[in-house]
């Protein structure tokens, strides 16, 4: 009976409890999480987070459960009740996210000692058993609770307690007992002896609403000018974000800006034979002229990036960067810090590539060089400087060939100080891989969505990434083009494919981006049957007619103004897919919380034959029956049609408008 | 550039790495897991357990893996080798669970820098480029693996140095890279530079086969003897043994076996009003003779339990022994330890209850009392003492009224030293409640079966049960009723419902059991709509006629020689159904692993009425198709019937026989 917990024991080895630390009160699980808390939930300010949690004790006591959260690292603790949602033991609270940044968020629980004792009379006396004894009991719980109470309350209590005492039968205690001012009283007052928290805080980023939607545009600053095949400054390019702004996009991202090197420098088309007007690829980072904390001359120089920053503001557009971990032979990093390269037996530094893919005009940073902790701190110095010139979102070229923990270290440190700093992955790579960059802080990914065409593949990959797990931290934005990509689809659908896939980026996903000349139709490839494309601005100074005949301007415009006015297009996992009977026909719906917005989008996909379907609405996802009668009102063509019921027909013809965006408004 | 981490950065308060401690090799998940490790799942000795991981690093490296592991507490560290199971990466590698106890597990992973640099040198031997360099790095990387070899081992890689070194082109020398010695060397001696260990190490029980395979019989030892009203002793109730063992049974359990209370001992029928001779609950646990580490002395002394212990052993059945922590007034326990339990205001002890139902027999220990330390070391100290008499199975009364962080301490305590020892817990209690009672660490559970009669019912049940989470954690234990549940069926169904029952429990849950009576077909409840048995053994000592009219005492024997015979019928997760075209009949199959032993289990759930059905197969289950000929071999009666295809016909009746055990057999 004396024995005493030996000291050595190995019930810590085995992972449980000894009787010294022993949870009073077990709660099992707390949702949502990933990976039991190794990585945060991510939400939009303005969000209530919905925290459930399993929550258990022996016997039949009441429990008491609360949400508690706080703004890291180091906002003051508060706290929302939590109730007992249904009969399995599972509990439910809602936290309000009012603050961008990182919120850690836990759960605690404990008995509600006098619910236990009020529920346990009345019991008792609706069984008619004889609670004398019972009474005795409450009494001496509210005269506790009372001696830990102050002033009025304090009186209350003690007035109820003599009440109690005093009550002429079991029935008329349960009154007392139950009456909601003393359940009040002594739930705010009761000691809350076995008070246990949740074993592991969870922790939720919160990022601000341009995170989730948003529609990008990219350009390369040179080629903003007015003269064929001359570059243009950051001054000269100012002239354009009015038209930007005008088709309706809400970030202009920049390929990189830097000094670009001379050694391999690349010419037209990818080639190892540059002339000397050749202005070489943006991404072969570094010369003379600085490094990724410079700005190439032939732009300006830092105060007219500045001003061009300015100017996009002004215009209500925000910056996105792009950053490239990788440096050109002639960055200044190669010459003050050799340790931070890699290097042959023969002394020379070994290139950048992906066999057979070279890329000669770059070298690769070793983001695991002996000197690598003043490495990663000297990259975390340029997105501050970049962070210090106004730029608030980076666009991260290749984050797959950097080291995960690195961006988990360097987003984080970022984000300290500037939570509101959006960072997107360009992780065109493994799908594991893109999802642990996306778990360990990236705000969100470019992703797969160029390479989707048919119906059952869109299908399968928007249910995967609107309908699972991955929606608490992976949001992927939507390009119809990059600079590296122009798929088989745009080079052979003309002008109905490129309204098709805008259409489809910019409906589906509430961010979206597109890279300047698809507007425009551009769909020539280098070579048959690659996506680069020929006289890729890459590597050269591409000077446009933003007016050329057939573009999209207007369509594109159109499109945003939509995704501006219908709240369901500003969320991610409202989407759901309704059946139609022709394969080339896709449709899906979106409606916002309070339904208020209802749309449903179909498309061809075919970009060639008109083609016709019967849609089987889901009625459920629509909120309508057999029974209703709605008005399809299609907001690119303006026109209208009565519909009634769970099917209706379409007929869409490429030559005409390949897609309806229909908006379910009254009868 | 001289920047050094602050010290007191917030990205550990994030949750995310510092530079210094960032991991190399991220190895984002592995699996099986409870919460992340939280908890341990379960095996069986002899089983191989697959552990998969999600290993990943960036850029393009190829990488190595293991899965480690060792017997806890102090065992030696093992490794077994993993391989790249698909594109997705997702590593896999199998270990033996060859010890009872508990193993942990985890993984660790680095790059394979030799297989790298020889991928590399494929593929760009492949695209034609130059190579010199890289036979030169080549080179050196197998210099150094030899310069941590030892004897031939580096005799040998310097040699294939200098082949490297001597090739005449990349062709001969990507032969040489390629060559298995070379590369099963370096492999074996270079340096893991990088090797990165999981987060957090992984648990798994590993219980003995009785754990998962086994069929329990519950009796109550006062009521074996032959004089009717007349209570039997241990020694008596050895003469019992060759019968239970004859009908096949694994395990007898034993009701508690502790001297019973006087004071308000319940009288037959859980009456209040107990004559002289009444013998009381047996659950009313404690009186002047001794409490829970003491034998009831109407049953013998300790010495007599010893010899029934043996007497059972060497039978080749083992003992089970029910513990309920919980007091007759007169437990020794409430003199000498009155700080154990919960006083009334009026200073009286607390009786158990569950308004309106009131134990007045027994008094709860107060498990979270202020010396509740002393208290749960004194309970350990109970198992422990009949565990040094014997007993390495207990079935848990009532758990779900004790903590469960209680249970989780005193289970690892005693499987600590006594790993092979199996807790049941009798948790008829809330789904979660039952499940992390399973987590925990209870071997097997009581589960809802008594109470799933339909073929929905069963279906839903048994498909929740076998193909979730839970079977990583959760073994039920289908007992067909206990002294406590007669259910409605039984009461309802006379004979045949007795046979669907037990063949029900028998066949699709590797662990069942019975109460003793059923094989006699007990069927009167205390009252209409109770499940209370009339003239409960609870209260009364029963002696039977074990030879009575109408038992199905070989029908149970058949049953057991059938599990027993057939390896299907010892596994839990490999249960699928198969669609009949009448509800009233429930089809389902069991194949073991090597897909030798096929058995179809047909049952007519209907006690009253012959039913037919054609039974659709799902030939993927049973590995069979449309063109199969076999042989429907009964187990139960022989009968054999030639089957074709994927359906059969089955017709019922539960006059005759209510349940087909098909094998599979050759044609």
């Amino acid at each position: 009976m004396t024995t005493t917990i030996a000291k050595n024991n190995t019930a810590t080895v085995m992972g449980g409890p000894t009787p010294e630390n022993a949870p009073r009160v077990i709660i099992a699980e707390v949702r949502p999480h990933l990976s039991s808390g190794r990585y945060a939930i991510k939400r939009i300010v303005g969000d209530r987070l919905l925290v459930t949690a399993d929550i258990l004790k022996e016997g039949h006591d009441t429990l008491a459960a609360e949400v508690r959260y706080r703004a890291l690292p180091d906002g003051d603790w508060q706290h929302a009740p939590m109730i007992f949602s249904f009969d399995d033991d599972e509990w439910s609270g809602e936290i309000p996210l009012g603050k961008v940044g990182t919120t850690e968020y836990t759960v605690a629980a404990w008995t509600d000692r006098y619910a236990s004792w009020a529920e346990e009379l009345r019991r008792k006396v609706g069984a008619g058993v004889n609670v004398t004894s019972e009474i005795l009991e409450g009494e001496a719980l509210v005269r506790d609770c009372a001696s830990h109470a102050h002033g009025e309350a304090a009186k209350q209590l003690n007035a109820f307690a003599a009440q109690l005492r005093g009550a002429e039968d079991g029935t008329a205690a349960v009154r007392v007992a139950l009456s909601p001012e003393l359940s009040a009283l002594a739930n705010a007052n009761e000691q809350r002896d076995d008070l246990t928290a949740y074993r592991q805080p969870l922790r939720v980023i919160v990022d601000r609403e341009l995170a989730r939607f948003g529609a990008w545009y990219e350009i390369f600053p040179r080629s903003q000018g007015k003269i064929p095949d001359q570059g243009s400054t950051f001054i000269e390019a100012i002239e354009r974000i009015p038209a930007v702004k005008a088709m309706g996009f809400d970030i202009l991202y920049l390929c990189p800006i830097h000094p670009i090197g001379h050694t391999n420098r690349k010419g037209r088309n990818n080639t190892l034979t540059p002339g000397p007007d050749d202005v070489g690829s943006p991404w072969a980072i570094g010369n003379l002229d600085g490094g990724h904390d410079a700005v190439n001359p032939d732009l300006g120089t830092i105060d007219d990036f500045d001003t061009f920053v300015q100017a996009t503001r002004d215009a209500g557009l925000q910056i996105a960067l792009d950053i490239a971990i990788q440096c050109s032979p002639d960055h200044p990093y190669v010459r003050e810090h050799p340790e931070w390269f890699r290097r042959r037996p023969d002394g020379t530094i070994k290139y950048a590539e992906n066999p057979p893919k070279k890329y000669e005009d770059i070298v690769a940073l070793d983001m695991w060089c002996d000197d690598y902790v003043n490495l990663w701190n000297e990259l975390r110095r340029v997105f501050l400087h970049w962070v210090n010139h106004g730029v608030e979102i980076f666009r991260i070229d290749n984050p797959h060939t950097k080291p995960i923990a690195f961006w988990e270290w360097l987003i984080a440190e970022v984000q300290r100080d500037y939570p509101g700093v959006i960072f997107l992955a360009e992780a065109f790579t493994r799908p594991k891989r893109v999802q642990e960059l996306a778990k360990v802080g990236f705000t969100q990914s470019y992703h797969y969505f160029t390479w989707r065409n048919t119906r059952l593949e869109l299908e399968e990959y928007l249910t995967d990434l609107t309908q699972t797990a991955q929606t608490e931290y992976l949001r992927p934005n939507f390009f119809t083009n990059t600079q590296d990509i122009l798929t088989e689809y745009l080079q052979t659908g003309g002008r109905p494919a490129f309204k098709v896939r805008v259409a489809l980026a910019s409906t589906s996903s509430p961010t979206y981006g597109v890279y300047s000349g698809f507007e425009l139709l551009e769909n020539t490839p280098l070579l048959p049957g690659k996506e680069e494309y020929l006289d890729s601005e890459k590597y050269q100074v591409r000077v446009r007619d933003w007016q050329a005949p057939g573009n999209i301007v207007g369509y594109i415009r159109r499109l945003n103004e939509i995704r501006h006015e219908n709240p369901a297009l500003h969320l991610w996992t409202n989407l759901a897919f309704h059946d139609a009977d022709n394969e080339a026909i896709l449709a899906y719906s979106k409606v916002s919380p309070d339904e208020a917005n209802r749309l449903l989008v179909v498309l061809n996909l075919d970009p060639f034959n008109a083609q016709s379907a019967w849609i089987r609405l889901d009625g459920a996802a629509l909120g309508i029956t057999g029974d209703s009668y709605y008005m399809m009102h299609d907001l690119l063509t303006g026109g209208r049609w009565p519909w009634q019921g769970l099917a209706g027909w379409v007929r869409l013809d490429p030559q005409g408008e390949p897609v309806h965006i229909f908006r379910l408004e009254q009868y």
